[in-house]
């Protein structure tokens, strides 16, 4: 598909995500004009400096006005408050999308408020670094990764497919799904794994103090990967537990039933459990690794 | 400090670690004759073939014998058995050692089994890949890595000072702690980290086909990372479980209360509960990656 040219792209929120999504739009050529708004003044200070918007714009309103493309990249607690200030103002024929890791909220906060003739086409790019700010962001960053859109059914086809061409053309994989369905699988690939990563550090943190000196000296793989994970944007977090609360519940329910036989097989010195369980594990590994060399070839757009 | 020169190292177990122990002896000419020995008959033959060991023998107290430094590198489990099977055969004077996650219960097994003369130093290399088997070892794999001893009070001081030099010379960084010591800081930084994968990966193997598939397919970041930790070896950690039962259930309790206050949490609605908690975690992080940087600079012995 060839890459689509937008006139004016406007993107509110210039964190790691944000920032990325400037520079790919610059170094590909994606629009006319690239207009930012964050809420702190430092931010878009920042921003001017580093050079990957054309323009600025203090309020929100005002950076949307005239854009074809309007991207939210703050945190999805913020959608709805968003979503009522830009509406009055947002073009007709335009495509207001997003990239908040919960979609399902994102539609019962925008969808009564969006106005009619301007498309919402929810998105999620799975991308990220433990980094956030404005100086954080690159062009590859989406390179070879999936973004997942979920529009609603009655969508007009060709605002899905032009922002379809806009991920691909950043580097991206898109695919299709339900906004309940995305909700689900997220919740156990990532929102789950995060909040785990967050307790289990805060955990040792809480730890005594002289143990917990060696906690950092030792941080073997396990606890390292853990520390990475758990070093991510506290309000983003926070934001997505709080509007994928149901599916994260559920999940969280199930691992802790799973947890809790684990212990009991410690308790009860219960090795074949223990070893049974572990075995399984391995496959789905082979899974995650086979996936992400044939589906992820970091496509380089033309 | 000179690396030590041993007349004859014998490797008891030939996956992972003992392959990549006699790699790094070879390459750093540590000893006369390296020998090991290894249950199946199939892993003595990958060992002559891949070329790291100078004789293999079929049984552990053949391999033992005039050996001045014995290492077991099979899961800790199965110390208690080796060490009767190879306590008469132990040359007086030996250093017999061990690459186990665990230490107290080495020091339970062993303590009573092992001849006056030959002296018990038990040792962990804090090392380690999701692989296993004879053809994953690799010479470098200690590089730049802490490798704890836990002697006893009363340890022969030249025997653990030997073993230093041995693992200074493989390219770790040594360290002293007491076995019980060692059991608690690893109860937090590894062997809880592996319980909680194990157990995530294995709830997402339980969860209904349609969604599992799209699980493989998004693994995002923290998934993937637990993927990885749970793809490591059953049998091995089922014996670390069951044989630091203790301090990783005392871990796994604090884990779980800690866990269920954020439940409580984002059932309740209770964001700042959520985004302080998270917050916290973030400076152990820049801990842990200083800690990497400033006590790790991947040494190379003289």
């Amino acid at each position: 598909m060839m890459a689509p040219r937008f006139e004016r792209i406007c993107l509110i929120g210039l964190g790691l995500i944000g920032s990325s999504i400037a520079w790919g739009v610059k170094e590909k050529g994606l629009a006319r004009e690239v207009v930012g708004h964050a809420r702190s003044a430092g931010t878009r200070a920042r921003a001017i400096e580093l050079g990957f918007l054309d323009r600025v714009e203090e309020t929100a309103t005002a950076a949307v006005a005239g854009a074809d493309l309007v991207i939210l990249c703050t945190p999805v607690g913020t959608y709805r408050e968003v979503g009522e200030a830009i509406a009055p103002h947002l073009m007709e024929g335009a495509i207001l999308s997003d990239v908040g890791s919960v979609k399902g909220s994102i539609l019962r906060d925008l969808r009564g408020i969006v106005p009619a003739g301007v498309h919402l086409v929810p998105g999620h790019p799975l991308a990220g670094t433990e980094q956030s700010g404005p100086e954080s962001g690159f062009p590859e960053l989406f390179h070879g990764r999936y973004c997942v859109l979920t529009p609603e059914a009655g969508t007009d086809a060709d605002a899905v497919e032009r922002l379809t061409a806009f991920w691909q053309a950043l580097g991206s994989t898109v695919e299709i799904l339900s906004a309940d369905h995305h909700d689900r699988v997220l919740a156990i690939t990532s929102h789950l794994p995060h909040l785990i990563a967050f307790t289990i550090v805060g955990t040792a943190v809480d730890l005594a103090e002289d143990i917990k000196q060696e906690v950092i000296r030792y941080a073997a793989t396990g606890f390292r990967d853990f520390t990475r994970i758990a070093a991510s944007d506290p309000v983003m977090w926070r934001d997505v537990f709080l509007n994928n609360r149901e599916a994260t519940l559920e999940m969280l329910q199930r691992f802790t039933e799973d947890l809790t036989a684990l212990q009991r097989a410690i308790r009860r010195g219960e090795g074949e459990v223990l070893e049974d369980r572990f075995a399984r594990t391995r496959a789905i590994r082979r899974g995650v690794v086979e996936a992400r060399q044939d589906d992820m070839p970091h496509p380089e757009p033309k």
